[in-house]
């Protein structure tokens, strides 16, 4: 099985974009099946997930997420920047500590990226 | 026990002001004697930790060690910056070389976060 | 037997030149033969490898790559910036998919350290 967890934490569009590529490369190369690959999401990162900024992203995001990449956007992220869940693009999952999230995947085994 | 480095390498204070915030964070959800918290600096990031630089951050650096999160600075890094140890922030440790410190934690089982 | 993987994938050349002075100094305190040190470019850090481009730094990374550092370079991204393999800087060896080698190499017990 191969793990990898994903980490952005900035708001550039760019960054998105470029993970959002990395993960659909990675996807042609190992079946998904064989792939456990998440995405976590936390400082001002979780803005590039608003569905009505995320225009381009949505649909690649949505599409991943069928194919069984998780996106996780933290939760005091989202506090901070007073975002409502509700807003967020399909297929997103709330995590209560990105930070945390991404220790924890890795103490199970999964590699980590920073795009 | 929960493990992680956490990493910076860019003299930009609101990286080191995200870290801070993600120990932070962390340190609400995971109780403090069941973490292994600590943060490498290396690159123009050790500038961050001159004290008279640091006039925002020293006092939560402080009060984070305080709470046994550990702040390791590159030695060969101040000596490229000609900064002299005694001017860091209380509660910095130096470390001969900080990737070998990074590299150290995590094959020690700290998972890694670069903010 | 100390293993690092670096990861580059943006084209800036201050990067690359961390990230090769990360590893000079790594290699000063750890002998060649006890370390296992890789570097992985993918995205538009292919370009930094190009031979013409590398004025300064090809000739450090022929000196590493001489000590046993190995430099993957993503065949994906060389093909989206219709880059010639040819065209790169001597001793780089290419990766089908960066991604997946960051991640094999993860699993294979390597730290990964973002300069």
């Amino acid at each position: 099985m191969m793990k990898v967890v994903f980490h952005l934490d900035v708001d550039e569009e760019k960054r998105l974009s470029m993970a959002l590529g990395n993960i659909s490369n990675l996807l042609k190369v190992v079946p998904a099946k064989n792939a456990a690959v998440s995405l976590v999401a936390n400082g001002s990162a979780v803005r590039l997930f608003i569905r009505e900024n995320a225009s381009d992203s949505s649909s690649r995001i949505e599409a991943l997420s069928g194919q069984g990449v998780r996106f996780f956007i933290c939760n005091n992220s989202l506090t901070n920047f007073k975002i409502d869940p509700k807003a967020l693009v399909k297929g997103c999952e709330i995590t209560k500590a990105g930070i945390l999230e991404l220790i924890e995947r890795q103490a199970d085994g999964c590699a980590y990226v920073k795009p």
